[in-house]
């Protein structure tokens, strides 16, 4: 598997701020973390709320504990609230089910980490996630 | 009532794994907790989640506080969603109310125990978990 | 890094319950985590207490959260309680800040994961988790 | 009172990473807190602990809770562990009253902020904390 550095992670925040530039979104909360769901990196804009911390981060660790994209976290939110509801309870509560959790996959396909990111309209935070993975040179799976 | 030992555990541990060969799931997590709920065993396959302990003792526990099956569990949580979510948060928010927690009964039909499984779709889940109870001679109750 | 695999943990496992029979030691609960201090296996000997997955596990947690074996997490705790107290609430309680906790290192020094070990005294405990480590081919390191 | 903006947080944490590659220190983990306690930044060097987010958070976030440098917090839990350990209980277990936790005060000596460090010894990171606060023109309040 290969190692999610300090250096792809803010790679991947600088890039994520880039397209949130270019697209003209709200200041964002952008959390990286590991493939155990520890946080290597973590940025918050200026002006974006105090939660985004939590929230960019819980997208990240959903898409992690169901080894799929948050969007598929949401998808499943909505058919079987009670599913998403009960892996965050046995999480202690660590889980926002919302798109803009994208799994980071290296060229073999395995999964190295995670980006979430809050701030914006969740498809919105999605495609800032994407593009700062890909930026990094590696595979964004959105779910 | 039967004790649940270590030996069967690691019985039914291992069955499941080789049903989880047999129909090419993912890699699985796998918890056999006593009559109490307390952990007896679990083992982690390579590439499953690092939320899988918490998620197959989740479903294993969500079947013994209610005495049925995580079928059961989960049928619950559809009709009555604040039934299972409050079951969760009187028990601290162990329970995952999904299907793949199965009581294992002795010959008298008392429960001796629960395995819940995490890993694949709920059903396969489930499957994996039946043929490791009945491997080790015991009786599978889904809910 | 070496990965953790879970024929390895087994390993250890197996190599640290034959180690407690020839000392003739209590029932013991055995956790091993991998280097972001998820479960990978876990079993607890007939009769041995409902609490050993906690307290195994937390020994081996509070190695890797310190980066040192549990007997530097014990040592650390007499003389400053209110620093592993304190590491203890930001990881949401999950530390024994107790001997018997031994980090797995590779060839290379780097950790792998931990072993904790509970049930019978802290150096026992201790004892069986090297035999175990050893036996896997890993390199044991207490604190 | 002067904001803390995100540009002054990577500031901050890349002036105590010069500071501890300098003086040689283990990898890190530097949490950015505003006055609010809130995270604005947070960055782990490769092979830091998984746990480096919450225990320089909790450094951080203990010195703002008191309004006084974590090295007050850390003399405080030694006199008066009941009182230290009974302000992280009613923050939710966030705090970890050791040497480390930097304030960030402006010129005017408001607090707008404060640093969290951890990964080698206490007053390392607290060393480095300061060389990271005053780097980004600010005065660092270690208590």
């Amino acid at each position: 598997m290969t190692a999610l550095t300090l250096d792809t992670a803010i790679k991947i925040i600088e890039a994520a701020f880039a397209k949130g530039a270019e697209l003209k979104l709200k200041p964002l909360g952008v959390s990286v973390l590991d493939a155990g769901a520890h946080l290597v990196a973590f940025q918050r804009q200026d002006g974006a709320s105090f939660l985004r911390p939590q929230m960019s981060a819980g997208k990240a660790y959903g898409a992690l504990a169901i080894g799929m994209g948050s969007r598929r976290a949401e998808a499943f939110a909505k058919e079987r609230p009670h599913l998403m509801a009960g892996v965050s309870d046995v999480s202690g509560g660590r889980i926002l089910p919302v798109v803009g959790g994208v799994l980071i996959r290296d060229k073999s396909g395995a999964i190295v980490g995670a980006v979430g990111i809050s701030g914006d309209t969740s498809d919105n935070d999605e495609a800032a996630a994407i593009a700062g993975i890909e930026a990094a040179g590696f595979t964004a799976d959105p779910g």
